[in-house]
């Protein structure tokens, strides 16, 4: 792999180079999503698989052991300000990774947990943010299941939107002739017509019956309302 | 287990219980979530351990072989509306699953697929809706590491939704005044003070500096609109 | 492995070239017979052993893991108009290998089962054609354990062929004379003098005490012929 | 398992209970169809889920490990004259087997081999009959993939029988006008009408468009027969 | 086990009790030791076997998983103020046992490191005081085999004390006037006569030639002292 | 390797070379802590990494199967006064290499036991010393995990030495007005100033309260002492 | 197992009983032979199915796992005087058994080798008598492979009997005429008829072709005097 | 391996080459005793390091899988006249071979059996002579731990040979007059001076209290012999 080594000067708030430790199906969609948005990937992954199927893909992609600290630094892994423990199932070499991580000083470390007793101890490790996939993905899935939401996230505590089909006594008026916020408590944040991409919703969007909308408010709110059509 | 059988007439459109078979991280969330919201979930599993932990929280929970057709007829599963198949890592556990499940008729089958091969097998089965929590979130977690993003959700292609903070020059203004629409080509949707929840921002809301708010727009200017603070 | 890429444009009736994938003992079998007609075969297996064996005897054989949809189509797997999923034992590989050749829209795809939910999960994916080897031949060999037969197949419920010794009372009588069609709703289809191959019979034929017979009719009075030897 | 041990008297050729050893797919489907024609059959396995599913359809079924000779002299077995050693996968268990049911004298031993060596020790063992359903069926099934047979048998070396559909120049003729065994050296054994059985075809049989018939005669004759249609 | 919950308020600097989880060797040794000295022990395993053999010997002895929560909880291990993590050759475990004594708030929370990284982790974590049994014996044990001593231990870099025979000119002097300190840069600590106690060493102490002494000072010094034997 | 055969003849009292077989944990450190004393050692073990890790740092290090006679000989094993088997876990591999040794007729055998039984068998072979790390680190720490002292060994049964801090009523006293000795039981052996190294403790010594120091005295008499701070 | 403890006083050279431990073809094999004549036999293995087999062939016998001491003393093991140590492939179980025997102090222990080292270390523990039955028949078989010899026995180096069938010229003779001694440098020892048992030759007897003798001599002489048949 | 081959005339009963398969202790221990009588081997055995062992000291030694008839072939094993069959614990692969050796034709071939079932397979299949070496050394072992012999041999039903001390009556005296026959019903055959072979015995042999003699006679009565030093 033939990275050139950063000065350490060379370090600042405009790098937005980001390691990502372990290419699974997390850290793999990761990876692509961050070069699909120009930013510079390193990879790494000990699946000599793996790596192969990324080496076109990501700007440079690496079979390292990641649990090792002489290896790390030999990557420069140390100087990144960035970095992401994708580790899927191993929660060992996750924990010695995070570990090796946190210990260089890297400025944002994320980490993917399995377990909560996994996520206590990248917490108490020093690990800035961790995420859970799984977990978060089945609450999500959740409303979908239940509901005839076509899609679903909840921002914060009792906060939510909602994409699905419009109600029948809201189609063929004016929003601002709805009520819908008076109504239901929700607003109408944007609109698709069949074939076409969203676009906001104002007071005088007119809802057909083949349209989808997105609707923002309180999570109890945005379900009942999809269970109206 | 004591489960009433319910007479095939019963099934109406009303009848919203849920069987989610895999009780790892993601069946456990999303039987949780469903329960929450006063849904009726059987929960089913072959490990005894994750059976005992949810004994007290699901409706009914069994522990029981979901790959063989006699098991699921014992627990009525033919009788669902809507079935999940959230099993972990076993492809073929998964596949024999979904598989039976579709034979039944039931109306609505959702299942976790692992891999894109998996997801195929899965939709060429007849499962009516594949969703790959690892991938997805993948993505959605690589646009808070790169950018400023607190949080990130994408509708469709090209429509998404940011929670961040807001940038120097929209602070201390009324949003109709700001010109957010104009210069970003995004909407804020919702706004929240510290200290309280997320309400609908209007025209006249006047945003403060340590106010976290969402905005809707095409993903490239969510990115960078939260890239301005 | 030279195989010259055949442009879809040839893609005929008359091309038979059929592509084995498993050369275990039932797809070895299998193509072998292919090639003893003439019928151009790729056999594909991981097995390098198995591979090596075969090399002098098929048209194209080739070590692959059929699992990976960018390996078949290199093999230009999807090209064939027929293609036969002999995977022995491995549930998963047999499955992600038959909802392949599915997807590529292959005109007949064969595919063995190895239990009932395995024959059910491939019917299900697309499969054109199931066979079950072992269940079949047990059926099969269960009438030769039994009675007196030879050999004996069964074409259709309820109608079926039986090599077997003559009964006494057929011996030295013209088939014409021996009333067998009458007496036990059988037909003699052909006979065998030892030493000599399989002739049709006719009115005029003379059964004698060491031939062979063949008898067509209903399973059980083939059956109850051959005990009368 | 209460089996009335039988005195060595009793032992006659009126006496065909047969004891299947290996309750597999082969052993299963052979152990059922003796049945289903009044044979009785002691069924024996050492895997109490396959033994369990068989104890009501077969005479007898016992969970037992038929590698040790008092076990098998406990359950009767050197009383039997027929028994089928049906074991799937293990050599070393068939092999046990066989040897002991050869050295009780059993009149006829049976058993499956899953190669040729294996074949080769059963009958220098002292089996009586070996055979070997995978090899048999790829070969049957390769010319149902090759041709455009419907089913096909070769009883001897050389004499076979297909089920087709009729070639259009033998449709709407009577049989004993269409010179087929002239033409294509075959006999038309038997002819079945679309929701009919099949029965015996004689010279004034008519062949219609839509029926299915059975030819017999020289392999080759009858592929390239069935390649008329 | 019956052990008596004690109220927080009980928690003072006179309780002492000490909670042992891993009865390996280096656990079993030291809880042992501590109950030789009066310390209650509560000693924790997985082991069956292991937990029967100290049933007599420890306070009390428990066969449980120390890495769930719920589990200790009930063993009231959180109400303790000194725990040691002995579990031998099971990172993970070691791992999450000492995160959840740590998110307890235990006072002095020891653990058993096998390597550097483990010990760095537990470090992270908040692990009071990590020891390294192996590597810290094998430094030890360096100097008994190199040199002529007895027995060694390094107090601090560059203290040590020896165990070891006298030289021979020191023989048969009062300590006072055989200018140890001097000469060698020792003390000579304290002094042992075959078949009696060590006692300490003062400037009338005559050393004979079949006594043991302790001598302290700097290391190489306490070597060099050794070999002069 | 490159090592020069000594010839017998050179084998003197002052040949202090070591083998160390074994390159774990203990007998790495202890190795490590031999080179750094200037005593030239061999290390052997059969684990390529952990060979390659020290290759710099040992005077020669092999990997090798010490099991086997004619390895050992190759490596001049034989030739050498003093041998340690630090093999970690594996029983089997610990004996056959102490067996060695002691047939090898090598004067000092030491071998590191993980059990009682082992120890006893070591010793049975005729190994000259059995070391138990884990045994004896255990019973160490417990004192420390137990009392207030920083360090802890015990020479002989019933006389220790104990780094501790001083308890109030001794600071700022001459050491030779405290009454230790009387008071206690107790020797003062040496004093360590903040910042400073060990410095013998004369009558004269005045001890400060933040000063770290070593007394030695009877076990339960040092373990009160340190209880007083 | 109900055996009553013998004083230790019992010990007498006329007690015979034996322990045998380890019950595989060897360890049955002699224990057997031994209940054969008249000794009193203590049988003990760890698998549950070879002491059930022999629970009414051997004096007593129990299922115990033989490397645990107090398991051992409660079977009185250290109150015999013979013991054989005949466990089969596992070193390490052999191993710890026969240390344990050794500490015992037993008169007279026995155990089965399987190798060279393995032999070594038990004659260092302190093993009796050291055996190794595949090496020994080995080297027995050789000769009947080799000549025409029917058993072969070497006493000691160069002194051999063998069993074997007489050579022509000496049949029909005296064996004092037959100059067997002076030609062969042979002794016949013993001579037996065909139905007869084995009988001492004198110089009177005579040999017939059907007879077969037992000659003993030197081992090279035995063998030519085999191949003279 | 530069085998010459050779023509199938060159056999004869001169031809005393033995092939060899398995090499592990009893078929090392054969293959030697043959070369040391100038037999010529043909050494084989799946394991490398076996091989290379013997590579030295056998007349040709390959590694190669004697399960494979080609293999086997290839090495000309068919046209050895005698062959054994000496694979140690797999009884898969012992059966695989005796099978392939008994098909080609081989005059003499041995097989070693690890149970009563492997040696009936053995049999069965047309193996010419079976060995127990366990079994066999199992009760000749029997003897020498119960009695007071040195060796012994039983080479036919009640007819053995055992070494011994000679008994305190027979002492001094020369054979003739002991009346040993008579009174023990035994022969003397061979007598040993300390430091001497043995020796015929003669009726003027004169028996000295530290010679060992070679008694043959009844089982029972050479075992009371032996008892009564």
């Amino acid at each position: 792999m033939a990275r050139n080594r950063r000065p350490k000067s060379r370090r600042t708030d405009h790098d937005d180079s980001v390691v990502v430790i372990g290419l699974g199906r997390f850290g793999r969609a990761l990876a692509l999503e961050l070069v699909d948005e120009d930013t510079e990937v390193l990879g790494i992954d000990e699946n000599a698989e793996l790596v192969q199927q990324l080496s076109g893909s990501l700007t440079h992609v690496v079979r390292a052991d990641s649990t090792k600290e002489d290896v790390l630094r030999q990557l420069a892994v140390h100087e990144f300000n960035r970095a992401v423990v994708a580790i899927g199932t191993d929660l060992e070499a996750s924990i010695l990774t995070a570990s090796l991580l946190v210990s260089f000083g890297i400025q944002d470390v994320w980490a993917k947990a399995i377990s909560e007793a996994h996520g206590r101890i990248l917490t108490q490790l020093g690990v800035h943010h961790v995420v859970y996939p799984e977990h978060d993905m089945g609450q999500r899935v959740a409303h979908l299941v239940r509901g005839r939401m076509l899609d679903y996230i909840e921002f914060e505590d009792d906060f939510a939107m909602a994409k699905t089909n419009p109600p029948a006594d809201v189609i063929g008026k004016r929003l601002g002739d709805s009520a819908i916020r008076t109504r239901y408590g929700l607003t109408v944040v944007a609109i698709k017509r069949p074939g076409e991409g969203f676009t906001y919703a104002t007071a005088d969007t007119v809802v057909q019956a083949d349209d989808t909308i997105i609707v923002a408010g309180r999570t109890r709110q945005t379900e009942r309302f999809s269970e109206l059509q």
